[in-house]
């Protein structure tokens, strides 16, 4: 709940398309990238943008960038000067570096000697103050801070550019890929053709599908397609099917004519996969699906887990809505306590311009929900939330449950206690600002005002992701020629401070 | 959903404080009542106003109105501006009459020869048209088609004003309430004094609350405070008492020395209340508390009366979230069939101005809903909705759902289907356009693609609702001197034709 | 040039137009109205709004209103929906009376019992007070502090309404000015007709003229409008032929078969006509054309009077631009001195937001003009004005001139100083403010850095106003019949505290 | 006129200002700056931004750019995040080339090896093609069309960056300026100094200014300062010295110790210096003073020696206000004709939305002018303008005096017909819409409906010019050791055909 309170945790997201079949093609290709946007907005709330392409030779590419939200971005004039793209890219961000202003809006579409590409990012790379004086040092000038840029430039440097008939991009990607080793999963749009990367590591998520018409009645156009996890963009949203993930180091070539894997970039032997353990905990949409399985249920057996770790003498199970609330129905399943709801959300909280010195401003939370009152007055609550990062919305909630009659009311957060930071694109308070490490921590059930308060370990976050991870590798036959790189590992850096890779700063 | 989805059924919402003690007040009025617009978000976004009182004699009032949700209204400037009022009301506004402009705003502010009163109103008169006719022949030109300023001119119109001492505001209250039987929830500002009203019918929610103050350490200044229906304002959210509803044909008037009832104008004698029946299937919100009953649980209760009357042959029950999950709850604990989420709500969706004239319109639902399909796959689903119709946001669902692999999809409504318009404030499609008039509902299973639909029954509807009223009228203590008027009866005009008064139209 | 700069003396602008001949017509009503308002902005910019009606039976209006100018105010949108008007009137406003709000923007559309009437006023009711006990203490509630909205209420009020055929809006007109003296130049729109209503004293000025097709081309279609003053947006701007002023106390009905004359209200025996002098001196644009005469002529003609009487010893005179150029222009042919110009003008000043605690706000004149060195260098210029309010602009010119070596700079003011208040319309400072009521004003070249500062006596300016006049009714053909109410007065209250009628505050 | 009705001829302006003596300084750098681009806004209204210094090693720059006019773009925020700077530059932009949007915008601030330099340009660069092509070469990408990131490239890239102390910008600038002849007037910020440059051609204007404390009250703190042409920044509005101009092919380096020149770097043998004769003619703010004489004084020599060139037979001379006055107060004194304004400018005109495909858009410039009547009614006028570029705006002016009353008018146009485009930065139409170059100039007066047309001639136009600098080159004493550059030249190309330079496309 506190991520989503307090913007903590946001970070990028991307996705392309590509119409299938004859072009000019009579899909509306910018509409499906706004498509696109919106359903990645949860991920990123501070701009968004859309380049196209019409895939000619030399293409004409055109660009719409906004601040704010997707809705305050585009307008109708937007889209109606995007529409006549036959393929497209879109980003919407949270920065995680650079500033928050409309030039470090992505994607980013510059000028080469072989023509224009545009570049999409998701990510942050963890050299890149190293990779920025490199650049600099032959002689280019950087005009914002962001990595995205910086990629580009990478890009277009090496190997050298010659005027040749062909710029070779995919030796230009796999060049960038042996300079930074994570954390980015990418999109290259060049004419007619997208290709999506992702990092050795496979640190951001990123997967594939294909749209399907929605009514068998239309033409069998067809659509490839290509996205971050939100594989619910093809198989939920578009009717469509969804295709696989792009595995870590990967690149591959999305056109009109279908999907191409072109190669993979390897990791330093020895080195495991570290995919984000959070897009598991709080990041993804519940209906998203990573390594074979669906989040929610990843999320519906850490609650089980928080259950056998930290059983709770108590009458009802319940959540604070929403996304804690797959956790909650798994932890009443397990623990045979009765499910149901104590909280209910006012859809229309916004920013009401509540003066910070008064003593309104406690009222912040209390806002956002109702308390249920006859469904929990009397009895003992297990209150399940998805993470407590700096301890101070969960007390509001507590607070009102009690005032209005709650007899006890004990938390059970289903992940670790946050303590380190992350370099690799999610943006989470300082050290000093996690609850983890303040002294409070020491009673941190007193600190919120709870009767008591666990925390999922580790080892049950990791048992309850994989558990999954091991039953797909076995049934999966799609990859089976790539099973060899599916070993299994995760970045929980921020939970354990062990880095993936060791940072250059 | 239907009604959440399309604006349909929106209404207005009026909210009042007076801060008691000593003024001015060191208690922020103005925020109290930006917290109870946007706690009344839920029941019109359209336009939204304040206007406060410093209680002086002659006293100052301070407005402020603005077009769309609270958030984009009130600027930090307009709070700033309101800031230094004792007293105020504010009105959140869903046009049913009069044009969707800044002029027809709410609350009205009107100069009489007594100085100024302010009215906000909830409801829509009857007669109106006979009413206007009557104010007009008096040589009042009405420069709003709003009741609003009606219901002010006749304010001000009767007894004749006559530069006495007093005004009597209760004798013309009393007055306007004998001209125009429903429906109307007022609230009407004087100078120190808020007074409010009623309609003999009780057609539209009103209660009254008490703010206590956050916490105890605070100095015991105590607020009196009231609302329509919204209770949770004041025991959940602003953490105080709630007091109890504004009885049918009641006028209450609220100052800082507490509340006093000061007349109960009585109904046509066999007349029953009819308290709008729709506020407990949709428009209130789940928190709040109506004859009694926590607007939840009787939504439960209409869930399992959905079980009792029309049981499924099926695997799982779900909803369409997020408003029709105590049905569903209800319905699973009656049926015994496992309660289990199918649908997962995308959190920004807003316009995107799709284009109407594309196929891509079709995922209009689809930008809305994810498909959590690992928990339904080859299931046979039982999808509570709380109301269909017009019948055209539920489709979509059910294709989603059938091409994830639901195996059956049963559609089972909370509530009865809607026939007739309503004439006391709620804004609802014409008959032409409500499916259940349409030859398309002899076979709506098919119309909208589901395995089977059924709706739950006036009377099951009516009992759910009466169950809960029974029983809390035998415990209920706090208004035990209006006992003999708590007759049971409500509006279930919409479903059933039979309009609580002869409409003069 | 002060009246300019800081917004003081602005007042209102009223204008209508009716299509003659078929209709629906084939004109633009809405786009003529539209750049009506444009024309008369400079009379007002705190908000714009525009009434049509389709002239049937019963007739539907349209009404735009916005904040701003009207570029601001009326979108295309705005436009359209206006667009289907046979007949309308509109206003641009600056507040007199009445807040600065939305709900205060003229025209006011009102309902009565014969149907709506739209009223657009420029001017203030002298006894607006005591028409609004009145008023009131018949059962009107007043919802706005502006005169327009008292105007139509008195309109409804008197003589009674009652189901007849006819509303007998000229009989309600006569009485509204029995009741009050001035100042009002008023349009009131019903149905199919306008009546354009001077106040007896004439006060504010009101014209009307006629439409000429563009191109002898067109269909011989003609239209007949109506405006107070700008007799240009006829006869140069929309190349048409100018009519006649509406004469003090005329009510004028203008419908689709032309102009009729329906009564003149006299003033009480003895009392002279009082048309605001400072309509010459500052208000009206330069071409407009009052009692016969070009304002730009009066406009020289006083810059000459003020030569004769404060001749100075100098080598050139020049003007503050624009707007006492033409005064400057008399100035110099009376004196035989060479006209040159001295300051150049920024066409984009606009706010800059310079804060105003530094003493770069001196700077504020400074951003709007460029001195034309070369033109003055080692020079004695003579620098005519318009006016001098408050004092406190006219300095920086003249600290700028002269570091820009000036050898000397004479000012000369083409109207006298600025003693009372207006209680008739126009925006002016208080009595303290104005600095013709300072001690400063003893040696106001002191004050203001000036080598002689010479004002022109109010008996040079009332003159050089009537001079023309005289002139003029010699030769007038046109208004022959109404020769005997042409008696020459006009209102210098503001010069010399005369006011036409006795104030009732 | 016509210039200024149709946005033809805008371009790009440039100020910068350091801060003289002890920092951080007293004075506010960001709004002296904020006044620059208030003084630069007649010379592109598109967008406008803001680059401050702290001047600090490493320094901190702080950026605000924003769409539209300096008012909107500048909002007391954007003043506040800029005002801790102690150096700055500034833009304001009209593209000529570059698409319109917030990218493009200036200054442009580029991160290289040595730390951040911020570089705002004013003009275009003949050969930007090539140059293009050979820092795509490099491997650079370029992320936009604007001429600026290719100068910032250019800078960054030779000679070769190398981690030494000093990155010698004046080497680079050099280096720049051997490989692009013209043309631009350039303003280089790094750290705490601000390089001025102008092209060896001079072809945009440059010049440099002293702020002179406006009080002598105040302490002797000096201000260092630059700017192209608007010499009246510093000598009219800021009260300040004008010091003089960058000369041709200079290097000026300005920092809180002073202004130094550091290189000129000279033309090709032979070469004339080719200074943009428009700026005469119309770009400039007549308060300007280019080449030791003000810009005023040579339009009103243009007058007068389009008199001696063209005399009339007629009564007045007059203007089409306000840009074509001095020109006709030059042809009047030469003529002997009396000087009367014919026409009065609506200050509140704007965009009204007419509908484009209606009759009344004929009235566009009509709104813009009110006709003086009086003045000119039976008179034969000669009407003086600066320029006819497309010839569609004085027809509708004509047409207005005619009707009013004009009985002959006489175009004079104080410049030659323009014929050719212009590729150094000055936004003019196509050569086929240039009326120059259309059938119809044949018989110019006929097609725009005057009695007679005449242009001033190119030899016309540089003697009118060329007179005044001879003059001032003799008294100068200030550029002494400069004078052997001073050879006289300007670039007609637009007039002749003949550009200062080969074209490379």
């Amino acid at each position: 709940m506190e991520f989503e309170e307090s913007g903590i945790g946001e970070e990028c997201g991307v996705f392309g398309c590509v119409a299938a079949g004859e072009w000019p093609t009579q899909l509306e290709v910018a509409q499906v990238l706004t498509l696109g946007l919106v359903a990645l907005q949860h991920r990123g709330q501070e701009s968004a943008g859309i380049v196209t392409s019409n895939g000619a030779s030399p293409p004409t590419y055109t660009a719409h960038k906004g601040m704010g939200l997707v809705s305050t971005a585009f307008s109708p004039e937007a889209l109606t000067k995007l529409r006549y793209g036959n393929l497209g890219i879109c980003h919407t961000r949270y920065s995680t570096t650079g500033i928050s202003e409309l030039q470090n809006c992505q994607p980013f579409v510059v000028d080469t000697l072989h023509g224009k590409i545009a570049v999409a990012h998701n990510g942050e790379l963890v050299n890149a103050h190293a990779l920025r004086k490199k650049v600099m040092r032959h002689g280019v000038g950087l005009s914002t801070s962001s990595d995205s840029e910086l990629i580009t430039q990478l890009l277009a440097l090496t190997p050298p550019m010659e005027e040749l008939d062909s710029p070779d991009w995919v030796a230009r990607i796999k060049n960038l890929m042996t300079e930074t080793p994570t954390s980015y999963s990418l999109l290259v749009m060049f004419k007619d053709v997208i290709y999506a990367v992702r990092d050795p590591y496979g640190n951001r998520p990123l997967c594939i599908g294909q749209l399907v018409p929605i009514s068998k009645l239309h033409s069998p156009v067809k659509w490839c397609s290509l996205s971050p996890s939100v594989h619910y963009i093809f198989l939920s949203l578009l009717i469509n099917r969804y295709y696989r993930e792009v595995l870590p180091g990967e690149i591959v070539q999305i056109s009109r004519h279908g999907v191409k894997s072109l190669s993979v970039v390897s990791r330093p032997e020895g080195d495991l996969p570290a995919f984000c353990i959070f897009e598991y905990v709080y990041f993804a949409r519940p209906d998203s699906i990573f390594e074979g399985q669906m989040v929610y249920t990843v999320r519906q057996r850490c609650g089980r887990q928080l259950a056998i770790e930290s059983p709770t003498n108590a009458d009802i199970v319940s959540t604070v809505p929403e996304s804690a609330t797959p956790a909650a129905l798994g932890y009443a399943e397990q623990s045979g306590l009765p499910y149901i709801e104590v909280l209910c959300k006012n859809r229309y909280v916004g920013r009401t311009f509540i003066q910070p010195n008064t003593r309104l401003r406690q009222l912040g939370v209390a806002k956002k929900f109702g308390a249920l009152t006859d469904n929990f007055a009397g009895k003992r609550v297990v209150l399940i939330d998805d993470s407590i990062v700096r301890g101070n919305t969960i007390s509001p909630i507590i607070k009102l449950l009690k005032e209005a009659g709650a007899k006890e009311v004990h938390i059970r957060v289903a992940s670790p206690p946050i303590r380190f930071p992350c370099y690799m694109g999610i943006n989470i308070p300082t050290k000093e600002e996690l609850i983890a490490n303040k002294p409070e921590f020491q009673d941190i059930a007193g600190y919120i005002g709870a009767d008591s308060v666990k925390y999922l370990t580790v080892e049950g976050l990791v048992s309850a992701v994989q558990e999954g991870i091991a039953f797909h590798n076995e049934k999966d036959k799609m990859n089976s020629n790539n099973k060899s790189d599916r070993k299994v590992g995760h970045c929980t850096a921020c939970l354990t401070g062990k880095y993936p890779v060791e940072l250059e700063w």
